[in-house]
């Protein structure tokens, strides 16, 4: 990049922080857990999702932002679960930026008012959403097992950012070569303190891990240790 | 994005097309086919490559340019094949853009002159490669199978701009959802005049109308009809 790209780049990148750290206020007042989660195009964000908002819809207020470039396919899903989902189409923007999620939020006050979960599923993508804060408590990274186990190294800004790494489609395993003893020991020198879960939203794998760690995270956030 | 952003990105898209105009001039005269090589992360650009690799070293001259965020693991891939390769790290950028091939290529001079095949695998982004002319005869677009059917509208940009869609890992069909005929529908609507191949690389489905939509590209290159 030219040095006026870089100086445009980092003045982008400060004022979405700005908005960011608003977004992080707001959920902290209304005690809502929020999660962005981060992967290459079908890797299972939206079927994680569904099955996610299928277990928790019963006991807690559940809803979702999808980050796309064009059409509403992923919030009609969620919209089927029950819950409150809107799309934000970036127009072509590689990820989600924090004043596109501020007016989402905006334009749905009475749907989105008082979750306690909040999911904000970025554009496909696993390089640019890395550099953009949401106001979310954490990352999540998926990677499925059909995408191959070299992903960590060959993208390490997103798997040392992310909290949380979860290894979807485990039940394709199997029927494909993906070292997953290799993952877990690139992950964690990528990111020594986070964690990696390994699901399967087909056979059931791994989920109630998955919403333990959510509930937990909830707890925490509401009910910090002192 | 901010008005200043939009101009320095239309100013660094005009002096990527500048780049782009030398460099197909360039492949004009060596009679070389080039390919641009788009896909997410972990959709089998570089198994594909080598399966082709191992099909046209002996008739033709074939090299490789790699793009990665980071490692080198995708042109030592390829070097194991027997054929020049070169990684080109972007430093964190989404695509590859024109010079950073122009570079690659004057610094590898000698191995890559005369060659039949130059394949350019682009950084694993359905999204930012998409702008960025690289000199290429086509673009051509990867979806595994396991990406799910939904992709080509949800990515139009580059379903719309590529010459030829590979569908990849079809040996998994059997194990995911994965509506064939609605992909093709979905392509022929967004790329009327793009060709659609379904390949396996483990089972070898497909390989043989690949490698003869290649070197018929070759042939056509240099002898077009008249």
């Amino acid at each position: 990049m030219t040095a006026t790209a870089v100086d445009v780049k980092q003045r982008i990148l400060a004022s979405n922080q700005l908005a960011a750290t608003d977004l992080r206020e707001m959920f902290r007042k209304s005690g809502t857990l929020v999660t962005n989660l981060i992967s290459s195009p079908g890797s299972g964000k939206t079927t994680l999702l569904e099955v996610t908002v299928a277990a928790l819809r019963e006991g807690y207020r559940v809803g979702a932002l999808e980050g796309d470039i064009a059409t509403e396919l992923d919030a009609d899903r969620l919209r089927r679960m029950g819950i409150p989902a809107r799309q934000i189409l970036t127009g072509g923007a590689c990820h989600l930026d924090a004043r596109q999620v501020i007016r989402a939020l905006e334009e749905e006050v009475a749907a989105f008012k008082n979750l306690d979960f909040l999911f904000v599923e970025n554009v496909g993508n696993l390089i640019c959403p890395t550099s953009y804060d949401l106001g979310e408590d954490f990352k999540i990274v998926l990677l499925s097992v059909t995408e191959g186990d070299d992903k960590p190294f060959k993208y390490p800004g997103i798997f040392s950012k992310a909290s949380v790494t979860v290894i979807t489609k485990a039940d394709l395993l199997p029927h494909v070569r993906f070292d997953l003893d290799a993952v877990r020991e690139k992950v964690s020198t990528l990111n020594p303190k986070g964690r990696l879960l390994v699901v399967s939203a087909q056979t059931g794998e791994g989920i109630v891990a998955w919403l333990r760690l959510l509930e937990q995270e909830l707890e925490m956030k509401r009910n910090p240790p002192i």
